[in-house]
């Protein structure tokens, strides 16, 4: 009997990962009625992370009104998981789905929301935080996440400087003298991309900005903030926040929460997919599936499908990827250890209805591409 | 290496059976460089037959100005594919694509165009020729094609007729004293779907006249005109016309043909698949790919996937059905020996942007499911 690992991630405003598993499940069953299907559904600790992670753990989303990132309120959550550890998921409460798209600039928005989410789960006495960056709408180098909890950043007159990136221009020191004292208690840990650093060619102004609403200039003026920012949190922590592989994660969240709280930074994979057991499930699978909303050429930098993969191969285990859309560029996926790549849809549709009927579409098509490889194993190889 | 067949219906209005085969001969040697890719391009006597007919026979296709389904003239076309042997595309003279959408009434429609084309065929001075039914846009029995040819339908009175099926309510008698006497010197054949009876509760009135455009009161008054027809048919020539199987093709072209010209009707499939060899090179095959533009509930009902499918089952052959889309009941294909479905769509797309793109989707769909079969030869079998 097939043994199948399905390790998704969810698809991006349509599905969260355990749907998307369960869908693939279904279809795997129709074909092959007996299989054992061992479903991981994965995160990468952008949106939708708390919820999926409350549900897999049998843990709690706890509703807090934050801050937003463009001022007026959100209810945003953040996961408690067990009694000692909460999960804050930072697109919760600045993510770019939380700014309207009138008012999409990196430059004005502010992570305030994520420091009050922080606070909050320190009020539930948690002894672990850990921040979930990803889809964030903001670029302030967490700046507001940390005047939310106390810490205070001044201008060359010494007056607290306001919310936004652009804001860190006139950024001169870094005042902790009235920061939550309970912060020095917990272990904080964030989630990130370490490929994501917060200065130079590739930083986090240049790379994120203009997919976050900034123009050419913006970009240009939240690189010259960033440096800024890097050069007050080396001089307030010593680390060099400039480089610091995944310092900018989530708007260089990431680095001021390593240079301020002395945060530890920790590769997202790390984080979610090894407490997932996720090694020793895809080995013991003779088939490991994946799924992503698009496979296209950004699968190969860094997402689920492409990090399961890589896993995967470690152990020579043959995978398929399942998404909604195929892209330019989707070929890529095939040069890191993604063996064979399907699609969802069945006809001329548009976006919104596809989306409707995805449950349903991604059990068809995993059935469908079943039969497609089973039909493979009676032929004799090439 | 593996060999393959490559054996595809055209897409209908986007894309020709020859160019079908040419995406997936192209998508199969990207994913396996020396493959034996054997193209055979099916038709199946309807729309676009006559020229995929011209190009794979070396023959030529010769223009014609006929008078058109709802009267005015349109250029029309048959193919000579040798000197002897003609081809007379019904759907190029009568075809529902040339009824303008607000004049869609198969019983106002002629088939007259289609004795022009046969007409020319003779002046062309063959002594074969083959008509190809499916597509068309009446339900005239064929009497059009046959005034065109010489034949008089008359009323009671002994006058003419007019044109279009709802005329035949009126026919007393046939009168082929001036019938063009070249017809006794050729064979005709008419290549039919043999399941197209022209009356009974699934003749062709009642079967396709809604999808030419009658309303329900047109399709009883039709279904009765050709019961009237069936039984001209039969006093004239002796042949039961009403349940001869294939008789309603065409609007019941095929039994005007038949009741009045002594045409032979014979299964489209024996007629075009015979005559490419279908069956050696199907059994040549390690693997059979066929296609169609939409694999759904009405591709068991005798389209050439799959006849391509049973077919290649005789000589159990692996067969693949690739599609433009996958609509409902296409599952029941499985029970007609395809073994496995595949779509061509990347992503949400308007149908006229799919038929666009078809040749390129075509060949990378192609090649995706070969990885994927092939991956399939390496998993052991569940």
């Amino acid at each position: 009997m097939l043994r199948f690992a399905v390790a998704p991630s969810g698809f991006k405003e349509c599905l969260a990962a355990d749907a998307v598993a369960a869908g693939i499940r279904t279809g795997i069953r129709r074909v092959v009625p007996g299989a054992i299907v061992d479903t991981i559904p994965l995160i990468d600790g952008g949106e939708g992370s708390a919820s999926l992670l409350a549900r897999s753990t049998g843990g709690e989303l706890v509703p807090v009104t934050v801050t937003g990132p463009v001022g007026a309120p959100v209810t945003a959550h953040y996961a408690l998981l067990d009694e000692r550890t909460a999960f804050v998921e930072m697109a919760a409460a600045a993510g770019l789905s939380l700014v309207p798209s009138d008012q999409r600039d990196p430059g004005a928005t502010t992570s305030r929301g994520v420091g009050e989410l922080i606070a909050a789960a320190l009020d539930a006495g948690v002894e672990k935080i850990i921040v979930g960056c990803g889809d964030s709408g903001t670029c302030d180098g967490g700046s507001g996440a940390l005047q939310a909890l106390g810490a205070r950043v001044l201008d060359v007159d010494g007056a607290e400087i306001g919310g936004g990136g652009a804001e860190l221009l006139r950024a001169r020191r870094i005042d902790v003298g009235e920061l939550d004292p309970r912060l020095s208690e917990v272990e904080l840990v964030v989630a990130v991309n370490p490929e994501n650093a917060l200065c130079g060619p590739n930083g986090v102004a240049r790379r994120y900005g203009p997919q976050k609403g900034a123009s050419p200039e913006r970009v240009e003026q939240l690189a010259a903030a960033m440096q800024i920012w890097a050069d007050l949190l080396r001089k307030h922590s010593g680390i060099h926040c400039a480089e610091l592989p995944g310092g900018g994660a989530s708007g260089g969240l990431a680095a001021g929460l390593a240079g301020v709280l002395g945060a530890q930074l920790q590769s997202r994979f790390d984080v979610f997919l090894e407490s997932a057991d996720l090694d020793r499930r895809l080995r013991e699978a003779d088939l490991v599936i994946t799924a992503e909303g698009a496979i296209d050429a950004s699968t190969a930098l860094g997402k689920i499908p492409t990090e399961v993969a890589r896993r995967a191969k470690l152990h020579s285990r043959p995978v398929i990827a399942l998404c909604g859309t195929i892209g330019p560029g989707a070929d890529t996926s095939y040069d890191h250890g993604i063996d064979a790549i399907t699609g969802i849809l069945t006809g001329p549709v548009d976006l919104a209805d596809a989306i409707t009927r995805a449950p349903d579409l991604i059990a068809d098509a995993t059935a469908r591409t079943l039969r497609m490889l089973l039909l493979g194993t009676t032929l004799r190889a090439a």
